[in-house]
């Protein structure tokens, strides 16, 4: 009897390269497979006929143990490291069960890039070794699994930006996973992200990523393998980048928290080996994914507090005060119930009126101050940063797509528009001072509506279906002005049958078109997130904030 | 009897620009003279035959009553604020004392732009009225009057970017200028920068400014103007802009203290009209010029604590501590002696030698370790940036310039590489990313030496001969890794006859011609200062450095 090979579930098949990019991709998979052993295969007749909501098949697939089940299901990140840092469990058994549970998650979501559980044994072993010796951890995050962004930099593994063609080999951890692997964290995974790191889904050159709870949508990006992963619960704290929503659209979608800081609080040196033409204009940030608002902190004070500007010279150094600080005085809040674009989809209208009515329940009004907030034009921000993404008219991407055969997706191709063209550096430069002038007013416009944060929605809806997440007006808008984000979920999910207002009216074509797409999808079973928002560099009075709204809204 | 028109030191001709735009720039001129009354014109054989330095003349032309001469000479902003809130002198008193003395100081080195005494003793008086009629100052800088470089907006004033055509009438003040303004600052004039605002030089469609110590040398630039004023003592605070070393070399120049912060510290909102191609590379930061550390410290700590931040997206929430926090633990100080790419000229040697010996004597070993620093790849540093400040080749800038008839000057020609050429957004993007890998090095090179702050050279020479000051590797480095910078007076001054060491050996090209400048030129009397820089962002430790050293350097 032949053995089979890795199952994966298949919800849309991704358009072919050439013959030869084909079969240039086949070692990438076969470097993964080599990784799960046989008997971590889940039954074919999954994948001959899969269920709608694979999220709760790792739990009663019967393939992890108690152990690993209370392991992977009833931590968080700073719990984790309690628990192993009092003994409780090894950091070989933690990561154990996290490679068998990432393993079992990869055949229902297709998340992974690379895999390799044998580095991260040999480490989670020696972290071990040095609590037994020394009776100390390594650091606040000794023996918690991290898992990381395809793109960045971890020393013997490969890394892309997003195309076969630019696959490389590093030998050299980025600054924020030699941060994280300081501090203790272990390796046993890379997520995948889409062709050229540029969309709001997660299809490459290592296959699509599926949303967990409902197969048909995409599980967003760009840092979609982690949102997939870590909702899946293969993965308890991650890394991801976002440039236009790539950590915080993923994170809604898939139901758990993302954090966007303002640029350069968080250490991007060695993420990327080369230049990024589109951050001559919108600068992209890194930060963390996970289970709890407490795990965002967690992250962010240890990289922070490992003094990152002592070696990357763009980071502006910070005094992390976060959720230890909350915000003492009557918290003003706005709510956005949509941006003057684009109205968004039925279940996050709930998702609104759920946080509206927590957040002016009587018994807070003397913490919080709710205030309507009125976005400052949101389509103009979008038509603007849609093109400032691209200042050199998109040809580097194309060409290192096409270079290898590999197909130019339907994402990518909408991505850059017919007219697009090389800048130079004139235009440029007046793109970004066409970007500051709308910095400047917006912050006169958020003045005027005196409010600390916003919250409002992460996207236009729950989840898309796949290949349809264009509409990032809810996650660019900030990158654009380049304040902080982060995004929370709530018990709204998607139903059946959920309708748009009576009296909705369009706001834009591209409303419409976000109606159409809501009457005619199935969403059901999608969780739907919430964000909120604080001025740029008041990345403290964020989570000051929080401290505060965090019993309101319940968030873990 | 006709009247003379107004009398102005002419050391060094102009190059003439075409019929039209000598016409044209007439009215400039006419603008200022019509604000000085000829009483205060100084005699004619003054400017037949003029003294190399014309530093003392205001205080002996015997046009300043004694109490002008205690008001321009006797204070800094600092005290000068203190007598006013004391009722010492009127706010009207102060600032027609300082009008006189610019009116003077202009006919000596031509340092004015624009100059309105009317406007100021309009805005004195009604200062001098709400001491009066409150009993409060309205602000910590109230009475104080504060000179503006040519470039930056007030409002019913005129601005330019260096050329004639640029030349453009403001209807609101900058934001710096409306920071200082609510302070209670008192403006009366604006002051000369070079053309298209990129020389270490001081000659524009305004003029050539000199340098009030040897008119035959440049007041540096580009915020030259102010350099000289302040070093005539027509103006007591100014307020600059460095992008190349351009408040820190005229400053140096002229004897005075300037502090160029890191990037983003205070705003330069409103200070040009529109983007200026260098900064896709490196960005321009503005900060005071005065006559004493704890001046550049009231004026950061003024604009800082007006949270600039709520109205200029690009600035960095800071909490200024400065002066008020001294460094507790000894302090590493690193002594550049030369950056090995050119060798500074002799009386620079002498002040570093000045500074060593006092910041080595064995009563400041507690305080104070001081240490050998090696500058980094410095020429390589300076032939990265010197082709990074014009991304767009130029192109802009010279049909600026020739649209009007205005002739292009020899240091814009040295600029402008005849292989300048227009790059693209992939281009601009790539240069970024080697500005950024050249920064990392950096932070690592400096932390191998582990120094707090670092003393040096603020110019290979004292102020050069006029048309010559092509050499900026002293500073332009310091904006290249974007590092803050404070220039101080020492009391060396520049002597005839001073030779090179015997050992001296050519470090490059540039370093032989500096000699031959030397060597050929006359430097006499003109003042040299020290710089001082510290890590980026670690302005507030600049400053707590600066705390410990001022009293074993005697900084004012």
């Amino acid at each position: 009897m032949g053995s089979r090979s890795l199952p994966i579930i298949v919800a849309k098949p991704m358009i072919q390269g050439t013959a030869e990019y084909e079969a240039n991709r086949l070692p990438l998979f076969a470097a993964i497979s080599s990784n799960i052993p046989e008997e971590w295969y889940l039954p074919q007749e999954l994948f001959d006929n899969p269920p709608k909501n694979v999220s709760n098949i790792p739990s009663t697939c019967g393939l992890l143990s108690a152990e690993e089940l209370e392991i992977t299901e009833k931590h968080d990140a700073t719990s984790l490291a309690e628990a192993i840092a009092a003994r409780q469990y090894s950091a070989v058994t933690v990561i154990k069960a996290f490679i068998k549970r990432a393993a079992i998650a990869h055949q229902l979501v297709r998340c992974l890039t690379q895999f390799f559980p044998k580095d991260a044994l040999e480490q989670a072993t020696k972290l071990d070794e040095h609590l037994t010796t020394t009776g100390k951890t390594v650091g606040p995050l000794h023996g918690v699994p991290v898992s990381i962004k395809e793109h960045m930099a971890i020393a013997g593994q490969s890394s892309s930006f997003g195309e076969l063609s630019t696959t490389f080999s590093d030998d050299k951890d980025c600054l924020m996973v030699a941060i994280l692997r300081k501090a203790g964290a272990v390796f046993y995974c890379k997520t995948n992200q889409p062709q050229a790191i540029m969309h709001m889904d997660c299809s490459s050159h290592f296959g699509r990523t599926l949303n967990p709870y409902n197969i048909y949508l995409t599980c967003g990006g760009s840092s979609g393998g982690e949102g997939a992963l870590i909702g899946m619960k293969g993965s308890v704290l991650g890394v991801g980048s976002d440039i236009g929503g790539s950590i915080r659209a993923p994170a809604a979608y898939c139901g758990i928290y993302g954090y966007k800081p303002t640029s350069n609080m968080l250490p991007m040196q060695g993420m990327l080996r080369g230049a990024m033409p589109a951050e001559l204009n919108i600068l992209a940030a890194t930060g963390p994914m996970g289970r709890s608002l407490r795990d965002m902190n967690l992250m962010t004070r240890v990289v922070i507090e490992a003094d990152p500007f002592l070696v990357d010279p763009k980071i502006i150094p910070t005094v992390w005060k976060g959720l230890q600080d909350p915000i003492k005085r009557r918290l003003k809040v706005g709510i956005m119930e949509n941006d003057g674009f684009i109205e968004p989809q039925p279940p996050v209208k709930r998702a609104l009126a759920w946080a509206r009515k927590l957040l002016s329940d009587p018994k807070n009004s003397e913490i919080i101050e709710v205030k309507d907030f009125q976005q400052y034009k949101a389509e103009d921000a979008f038509r603007k940063v849609s093109r400032m993404f691209i200042p050199d008219g998109g040809a580097g991407i194309i060409e290192a797509i096409e270079s290898s055969g590999e197909p130019v997706l339907p994402l990518t191709r909408a991505l850059i528009p017919d007219n697009a063209k090389m800048s130079n550096a004139v235009e440029v430069s007046d793109m970004r001072f066409e970007r500051d002038t709308f910095r400047t007013e917006y912050v006169a416009a958020w003045n005027a509506q005196d409010v600390d944060v916003v919250i409002g929605p992460c996207y236009v809806g729950p989840a898309p279906a796949h290949d349809t997440a264009r509409y990032w007006t809810y996650t660019s808008f900030w990158n654009f002005v380049d304040h902080p984000g982060l995004v929370f979920p709530t018990p709204i999910k998607a139903e059946l049958g959920e309708k748009y207002a009576e009296d909705y009216k369009p706001l834009s074509e591209e409303c419409k078109q976000v109606k159409e797409l809501w009457d005619g999808g199935d969403f059901e079973g999608a969780p739907v997130n919430l964000q909120i928002n604080a001025r740029k560099y008041h990345d403290n009075q964020l989570f000051g904030a929080l401290a505060v709204l965090k019993d309101v809204l319940s968030l873990a």
